[in-house]
């Protein structure tokens, strides 16, 4: 299996990686179908360009593949993310009832789910299976390479 | 100050009883412009309508006002809502740099500002003012209400 979540971390890494080209944190999320082994939906973060706060990679997939599914809940789906979850997304993720999440590098400012609340230790939410550190290496080389060039440039 | 409170959170049950038309949980939201004292944009829960666990009052005025007023943060507003917001739409709150939160009723279960994970105690967020309690007796009565019901036509 992890030959197989390394692919669809590979193609979370693009999202974030084509996501950066607009000045966007580089964050990439993919759901996948568990039943049909398939992508349902992807996407980088779109903050810049929508000038939006909570355009997270993570909510416009959970968004995109609720209206392509036309359903409420998204069930035996996993999520691929290249940086750990905030607490806005992690909520959105359990609220979806998605069955896992696999991220890549860990987020010790505003991550959620290893870092800062650790929501799924809150029994009031629904608890995806979690899977840490996917290409962590190359997840975490993404965010801080945009960092040290973002402080390079002011 | 109070007699405004209450009228802006009178407007955020009004949206809270018509989304209960629609089978929603009845939580309404409202943004206020706070230098022009005036609505910027306001909603009910949406999530059986939209098919989307994560369309709750606020994140659809957080959507909606970021659109209308072209800018990705909203500075210098507030938001009133019926029910104590979830840790997903408290930390959109946080991250669109609303000025203040009034809430209605508490939320034992899910509420994350003065329940479960109580988000601003976490200093990676920002925080938000918190003004809690505004019409209480009326906004808990529309949820209890609600689910009375619910249980009573199962």
């Amino acid at each position: 299996m992890q030959l197989e979540d390394n692919k669809w971390m590979e193609i979370a890494i693009s999202e974030a990686i084509s996501s950066q080209k607009y000045s966007e944190v580089p964050v990439g999320a993919v759901l996948v179908d568990l039943q049909f082994n398939k992508i349902i939906s992807k996407s980088g973060n779109n903050v810049v360009r929508k000038k939006s706060p909570i355009a997270h990679a993570e909510m416009l997939v959970i968004s995109s593949s609720v209206k392509k599914l036309n359903k409420r809940y998204l069930e035996n789906t996993a999520i691929y993310v290249t940086l750990e979850p905030c607490a806005m997304c992690a909520t959105a993720i359990s609220e979806a009832r998605i069955s896992r999440v696999y991220f890549g590098a860990y987020d010790e400012k505003k991550g959620a789910i290893e870092n800062g609340i650790r929501l799924f230790a809150n029994n009031s939410y629904y608890k995806p299976e979690i899977y840490s550190g996917i290409l962590e290496d190359k997840c975490s080389h993404l965010m801080k390479k945009f960092f040290s060039e973002l402080r390079k440039n002011k």
